[in-house]
């Protein structure tokens, strides 16, 4: 809500056009009812068109990811019917909350980066205006403006994670460190952001110049920084459709530039290969899909675990 | 106790020697006697020299860092004194309390990246062998063979952050995430120093060929990516001994390629000014020490808190 009115107020200014779209996961009695209330005060602000869009859950990964999943479809859906971009309500908070879970995955860096600020997915462009905004800020905006703030049941519900690590974890954290904590995690994810972003584009842009016929120099990789190596690795195996892409794969792989003893072909999944002769690195076939246009080098651009917006 | 074992068992095979230093710190009563104690037990594992070392702790920083800061100038003096390297017991588990207090200062990946495995300081090499290895297995090293386990009182006295991490923060966060988190911790800690020391690497590199006449081509630079150009910009200015260098410097400077606009001069600690002209940055006299031979892209090479070897 006060995402909508403060997007309204600026939208006045800017002769911009804000819709909304609120999703009924049909998973609570009345939320048909609260979907539609929401939609009215949605009306009320300005936003036009208001859409009251009902999703189907599955249960892939879990309810939460479930629910994620068929809500950001229906997103997804009605910003491109609309040519419009998709405005997420996420605070500081939840970035901080974000990070704690991606560091209890232990999956890497990525991981414990949080969410971007503006991206694009799926064709359609994200923005999360309130990334650098904390909860209570957001809350005390509502009430400032008479916006009823409604407190999803579930958003209490020890059952997930998420609460727990925003009900009890934070605070104790904030106990113990003396303060800060989630804008202090909020600012390492920033940063850490910037890192990767550089990486990443950096290993794309090596990869583009050493990769000839398909193939890489060993000579010129082995001499990259191991995580510059690995990542032009992981770009040039990706962008060749191989599936599945493990770590250990990619040190298989990689063992072939910094333990090279002759090793034979190198399995990867789907069937293909990548075997060292005449001083390069080539793959052999097997490899299912082709490219199936992706960035050259990959990561998943979000965590996977996000609130509800 | 475990490490001094486990060094000591390999040191026989290896044809090695190894020494062992205690350090009382005078900071608890019997402390002498106690520091004299376990250089006995050294000893009886065979250690040689065995030194028992008195420090004066002073007050700078607070009680942890001013122990750890009188421990540590010991075991420099005793290294080099021997022609030694030094080991630290540090497990994973303290590995895992160091990244959480990182994240709460929020200073930036570097401060979550951890305590590093070998690394040379004060011109002797560190060494952590045991980082890898969880608290619990080496408490089970010491009763499998009998060694004695001392409880440092102050490793459990609340007053100290890190020991709050320990016996409260870490254990909810086993509970709240489903086991793991330390290794996880350690294990993301262990990937971002890869990638951090990738990017410190790249700059250098690209510092290196770009510097000029102690100046450096404004076009160049400007179309590195951004974690990467403050970085080489960051190494020029402490190479060229400006002290004190803060990010509002290094943003202030950054402007003059990504939002030039005929900016003047802009002022940094020590006297020190950067000047962009004729489509280069140009450091102007005032930086009062000359390059005190610090590496061309100078980061904390540990974060400044470390628990107790």
């Amino acid at each position: 809500m006060a995402l909508a009115s403060a997007l309204a107020f600026e939208a006045r200014d800017a002769g911009v056009r804000v819709g909304g779209v609120t999703v009924d996961h049909g998973l609570q009695p009345g939320s048909a009812a609260r979907a539609d209330a929401t939609a009215q005060l949605l009306r009320g602000l300005g936003l036009d068109p208001v859409l009251s869009v009902r999703v189907q859950v599955g249960d892939d990964g879990g309810p939460e990811a479930a629910a994620r999943a068929a809500r950001y479809a229906a997103l997804v859906r009605a910003a491109g019917e609309h040519g419009a971009r998709i405005a997420l309500g996420h605070t500081l908070d939840d970035q901080a909350e974000t990070v704690l879970l991606g560091l209890g995955r232990g999956s890497g860096p990525r991981s414990v980066a949080g969410m971007v600020e503006e991206r694009t997915a799926d064709g359609v462009p994200w923005w999360r205006p309130l990334l650098g905004v904390r909860r209570a800020t957001v809350r005390q905006a509502c009430t400032d403006q008479g916006l009823p703030v409604w407190d999803d049941p579930w958003n209490a519900d020890p059952a997930y994670t998420r609460v727990r690590l925003r009900a009890e974890v934070l605070p104790l954290l904030e106990q113990v460190l003396g303060g800060g904590v989630a804008p202090a995690l909020a600012r390492t994810a920033a940063l850490l952001r910037e890192d990767l972003d550089a990486l990443d584009e950096l290993a794309g842009a090596r990869l583009a110049e050493l990769l000839v016929d398909g193939g890489l120099p060993a000579g010129p990789l082995a001499q990259l920084p191991d995580a510059l190596r690995r990542r032009v690795l992981r770009g040039w195996l990706r962008r060749a459709g191989v599936p599945d892409l493990q770590a250990v794969h990619l040190r298989a792989v990689d063992a072939l530039l910094t333990r090279w003893r002759g090793q034979g072909r190198v399995d990867l999944p789907g069937g293909a290969g990548v075997l060292r002769s005449s001083g390069r690195l080539t793959l052999l076939s097997g490899a299912a899909r082709p490219a199936e246009h992706r960035a050259a080098v990959d990561h998943p651009a979000e965590p996977p675990e996000e609130p509800c917006p």
